[in-house]
């Protein structure tokens, strides 16, 4: 996806939900599989130097949504989370980064109809958080989606 | 607990972890058994006008850590969040509130003994987020401390 693209979508999330640009989220990148956000150290550590929990929860949070909003196409969907987990395996260090792959095929797929046919769906997905290619967050979500 | 402590709780949190400073988080009350924190809603909501699920997981993290904090009585002890899971009941439409009770005494005597025989101790935590009398959320917590 082009850069203007990229800076639009932040736009719309710095809008639309100020923690975002408190905590200087980037959409990173988006190439149709997998999104990418990132928030630099600064405004999201906590009293340890590492990134706060609550930020990387956010971020993943943040990823799931927008996510969905991508693969929707239009921005007037209503999209909810229903529950999430988080696993924190070991602490981020330094910029923060979140990677969200898209559904499987079968899953989008079914996710599509049932949300063209009731005007509502259900969606699971997986958040990673990364540093230096090592996962140190795991977060797995469930979002429902309202025409 | 007086108002002065509270405050001054608060300033700790503000500085230690600046995120919550950006969510204007508020120790509304402790009384050792208790703690509620508070944040608006201005500053936390997302694209439907109510509470962004990213603010209401910071804040109840956020619950759970000083809860740890003020039982230890020490803030030199490190405390990381293992794992967590949340679930999203209905929207919070208004200031968000967060509420952490202690663990019982059998948790917290377990958890003690241990912190002091070895430095390092778990502890699960149950944060529920109100409105209304009414649980919206409910968010459960695995911490460690660390001498």
């Amino acid at each position: 996806m082009n850069q203007a693209f990229l800076r639009e979508t932040e736009a719309f999330l710095h809008e639309q939900i100020p923690l975002t640009r408190a905590m200087a989220v980037r959409v990173a990148s988006w190439d149709g599989d997998e999104l990418h956000l990132t928030a630099p150290l600064e405004p999201n550590h906590n009293h340890l130097g590492t990134a706060f929990g609550g930020s990387l929860s956010a971020l993943a949070t943040l990823a799931g949504y927008s996510l969905v909003w991508l693969l929707l196409g239009h921005r007037d969907a209503h999209i909810v989370i229903r529950g999430s987990s988080m696993r924190y395996r070991r602490p981020v260090r330094g910029e923060l980064h979140a990677i969200c792959r898209r559904p499987d095929q079968a899953d989008w797929a079914a996710f599509s109809a049932q949300f063209a046919r009731t005007g509502k769906a259900a969606l699971s997905l997986q958040v990673s958080i990364i540093e230096d290619s090592v996962v140190c967050v795991e977060f797995a979500g469930d979002f429902v989606a309202f025409a």
